[in-house]
């Protein structure tokens, strides 16, 4: 007899998600119900196969949404976070395990109590970032640990690219996922990590000035700048006693530092509304933000406002967005600074139809073992395969994918409101992903060398 | 028979508002009821004065309150901004009319309409700034309109800063009032003004890198940095046709260039509390914005960090405050980076008891009087007598004072929830401040001569 597996939300990252279940639907009796908006927009190879069974949802509509939940064997929502909610009520009342890619919010973590009185699995954080990134940090830290090390170092960092055929612009940047949150990206507070067992914050307006490089073997030097809170796993992973965490995003070399000068003119400012924007030309939307002169053109002001010598590569990455462009306009009213600037990048940087995005991480483990100190470095780089099957939709929907099958096959089975930290859920996923190509390099390389008993400490 | 005037509040800026009442309470038949939390700390010849009548009053005892309403004549609240809505509402409810120096908030907003239906007067923002700065800009601005001119431009600055006498550190300022809105002047969103008819838009971490000079005869040269909205008063100034629009703070030469460097560093944040504050030495706390390094000194780094020449005076700014020491500490727990700089700071910055302060304010206004532009410059100094008889004390109290009896000999009779901006209110109150030698001298001045025609507006 087959199993019902709802999947509820078929947005951008579900081709790879939907395909591992269809492929494995005949092998493991698999039916997927697809509950969505707009169930027509599947691609045809999903709506019509013999195991789909497309449903028109609006996720508000209550009656509608308890018959899907009641009908499933077991949920997974692809649902933008803030509604993931509302279906994990439904799955208590129903008794059905759910999936999600999404943060573990503090409501929903709320319901980890009945949860576990019902013994039902609430697995969440298992995409790409959360997700990969438990997963794979800690089979190592687990497998350190389990020689008898202690972690004294990690850092950790997520980035999505441009494919390297398809990097073609002088920023080695496209949107390969939500625009709105890479122009608003590091904003909210100061960034937070421990180096050296010393607190470090970092105001955002200096954030993409204090990065640091990594390489990749075959892909070159890459930078990170720090998330905004590093410390949000230390319990999690068990390392209140390490030194050292740092949590970051990766871009390619000179990204950040070009990004800075958004941050310096104000242009990433989400919190206020600039009248007239309809029509406003780039031009003059970048004079809002440089003293005014009677004299003295745009180009002359900003490149003295922001300190940009004659032959700063910078200043041609502002020329490549057409920022100066007086023909150019702004078509959305009353927006902020933050939308005015997404839709000239949008304008430059939208990923084309035949172009391929790419998925990199990169961890560092230092450690002490037996006296001596060591370092693990281990990265995986993603490339995406055409314009539904990116890299992103492929590391984010097939870990979501792999621990549905695996606790709907009672091969994962502790209840709870999860995270994927555990060896019993991130072993038999990691081992799967590499069938898939998800696959992590590992490197030994010398310990970094923090001397903490520094005066500069 | 005598009028009961009834003050709310007696805190610092009450010295100068209580003496012009009692000095006055024989001619005018004054009897004064100072209600306060600690009446005890009034001074001994006011306490003890015949006209006086100090009461105990905790301003949230609805009916102690209600009691001394009901009996007055009039009301002064100098009570924080926060409470003057529950006063106003007793207002209301017996028929007295209102003074403040503080903003007209929204929801005192909503009672105009009731208190013009009573024929109250709630009277508001007339303390310096705002206050002598709506009176004496109007006073101007009417007289330039009824020789038939058109205002193009109003620039107006105010700052609180120490007297000559006193100046004497590096930064040429010293805590005068609330320290915690000195440290968290200009957060909250970017500052906004027009200039030549363009919008600019300022983000906090560059506002004190945008400063305009200012000369005083016999005084010196200042600077001014925006206010955050330049164009709050713009209706209520009638000026909505003028090309510029500039509202800002006064602080002397060089002052913003390195608090500059607080704010590059993160130190003026509010927004997170840093763990363990208690007994961290200044030197810990500057090192929690600098990168990590096992060999350099915070010195250095800190140097490297903000770009400081080894001969810039900044550098010696930031050692007048002892700001690396290692053995000087911060004595609060959990506090904010803003917290602790504010405690740094304090612990340079104060005030010394035989030490005078000094409020400087300093309007531009320019105009097209027949076809031809011209401008007038008028600015003020005042200067504390004592530490009680400060100048803020005094360009605060007097105004709310003088319109108090105003008022009450209905010579102000316009009712409503409102700001002194209109003839009759501003020429009788600057009128009997000149009396006090709150004085502002008017200079005719080239007009600034911006080029609204130019390729770079």
């Amino acid at each position: 007899m087959s199993r019902n597996i709802l999947v509820i939300g078929a947005g951008k990252s579900t081709a790879h998600l939907l395909d591992y279940f269809f492929d494995k639907s005949e092998e493991e009796q698999l039916y997927i119900t697809i509950a969505d908006l707009n169930p027509d927009n599947l691609p045809e190879h999903i709506r019509n196969h013999k195991n789909c069974n497309p449903v028109k949802l609006d996720i508000t509509d209550v009656n509608a949404r308890n018959i899907c939940i009641e009908k499933a064997d077991i949920v997974v929502s692809m649902l933008p976070a803030r509604m993931h909610l509302i279906v994990a009520q439904d799955c208590l009342t129903f008794n059905k395990n759910l999936i999600t890619a999404s943060y573990v919010s503090n409501d929903l973590l709320k319901l980890d109590e009945e949860v576990k009185k019902k013994g039902l699995v609430f697995m969440n954080e298992i995409g790409l970032d959360p997700g990969i990134d438990h997963m794979s940090a800690m089979e190592v830290i687990d497998r350190i640990r389990a020689k008898g090390g202690k972690i004294l170092l990690f850092e950790s960092f997520t980035g999505g690219l441009v494919a390297p055929e398809n990097d073609n612009n002088l920023w080695n940047y496209k949107f390969t996922w939500n625009p709105r949150n890479v122009v608003l990206a590091g904003q909210g507070g100061a960034a937070k990590f421990i180096q050296e067992g010393t607190y470090k914050y970092i105001p955002y307006h200096k954030l993409f000035r204090r990065t640091e490089f990594l390489d990749i073997a075959g892909y070159g030097k890459f930078e990170g700048y720090a998330n905004r809170d590093s410390l949000k796993y230390r319990e999690a992973y068990g390392l209140t006693n390490a030194l050292t965490l740092y949590r970051g995003t990766m871009r390619r070399v000179g990204f950040s530092k070009a990004w800075n000068m958004f941050v310096q003119l104000g242009m990433t400012d989400d919190s206020y509304q600039i009248e007239n924007t309809n029509g406003m030309s780039y031009r003059e939307f970048v004079n809002l933000f440089l003293p005014y002169s009677p004299t003295d053109s745009v180009e002359l002001k900003l490149r003295h406002y922001l300190k940009i010598d004659q032959d700063d590569i910078m200043w041609e990455k502002l020329e490549e967005l057409d920022l100066f462009s007086p023909s150019k306009k702004i078509t959305i009213e009353n927006a902020t600074p933050a939308q005015c600037l997404q839709t000239i990048l949008e304008n430059s940087w939208t990923l084309g139809s035949n172009e391929k995005d790419m998925i990199v991480m990169y961890h560092k483990f230092g450690y002490e073992l037996n006296g001596v100190k060591k370092q693990i470095d281990a990265n995986m780089v993603v490339l995406g395969e055409n314009k539904s099957h990116t890299a992103m939709s492929k590391t984010v929907g097939l870990p979501v994918a792999i621990a549905t099958l695996q606790i709907l096959n009672k091969k994962i089975t502790k209840p709870g409101v999860q995270i994927p930290i555990t060896k019993e859920v991130y072993e038999p996923i990691l081992n799967e992903l590499k069938k898939y190509d998800i696959i992590f390099n590992e490197f030994e390389v010398p310990y970094l060398g923090y001397n903490p008993d520094s005066v500069a400490s």
